[in-house]
């Protein structure tokens, strides 16, 4: 089984490409929880469990915006989890209107799958 | 009792005056629990339990360095936890020398008090 220091370099790495659903779903746990500061548009909660609602929250954002100029400082790893700093631009695919955007994000790993991810801005 | 978005406000701005030892001493709860990567100097092992303990590795810390240029990103809430993003200059009291520094910090939140100081950095 992966470490979770190999998990959160490859996952790392599949972000850094883009691949941000093809990163879930190799690495989501059945009972992954995402959790953000409030609710988000398009009927998401703030909280989301299991690897359906979590999938569902993932196509329902993806459908909605894209991520350009992504750059992210990390992997760095404490215990069971791992942080990310993001920063990126999210371009709404519907008008194309562009925004700015930076976020911290903890990852929670057991047994080599995240079971949460939990997302830090303003 | 605070909200979490009142403590988070008033822990991060006693940072930012530089009272962290004061500000450990408002918000630990009793069975906080402080976590590093790894072990720190000193004899600090990377996980230490208990308000005793927490208490020792800061007096540690401080006794040996101190932080000069801190900026700090934060705080933003999610959920019961809490992050920022800092960045400093840490400078040994013994040598002078200044090492620049930055890490994610994740405060986790029960009753109005810390249960969980975790550190993220290379």
């Amino acid at each position: 089984m992966c470490t979770i220091n190999e998990v959160a370099r490859d996952f790392t790495a599949m972000l850094r490409l883009g691949d941000f659903e093809a990163a879930g779903e190799k690495y989501w746990a059945d009972d992954v929880k995402s959790v953000e500061p409030v609710d988000l548009t398009g009927g998401i909660p703030a909280v989301v469990s299991g690897i359906g609602a979590t999938r569902a929250k993932s196509k329902s954002w993806f459908g909605a915006s894209r991520i350009d100029d992504l750059s992210i400082d990390g992997p760095f790893v404490t215990g069971n989890q791992f942080a990310l700093f993001l920063d990126m631009v999210i371009v709404s695919r519907a008008s194309g209107e562009e925004r700015p955007f930076t976020e911290i994000a903890i990852f929670t790993v057991r047994d080599a799958k995240i079971t949460e991810e939990r997302y830090f801005y303003d």
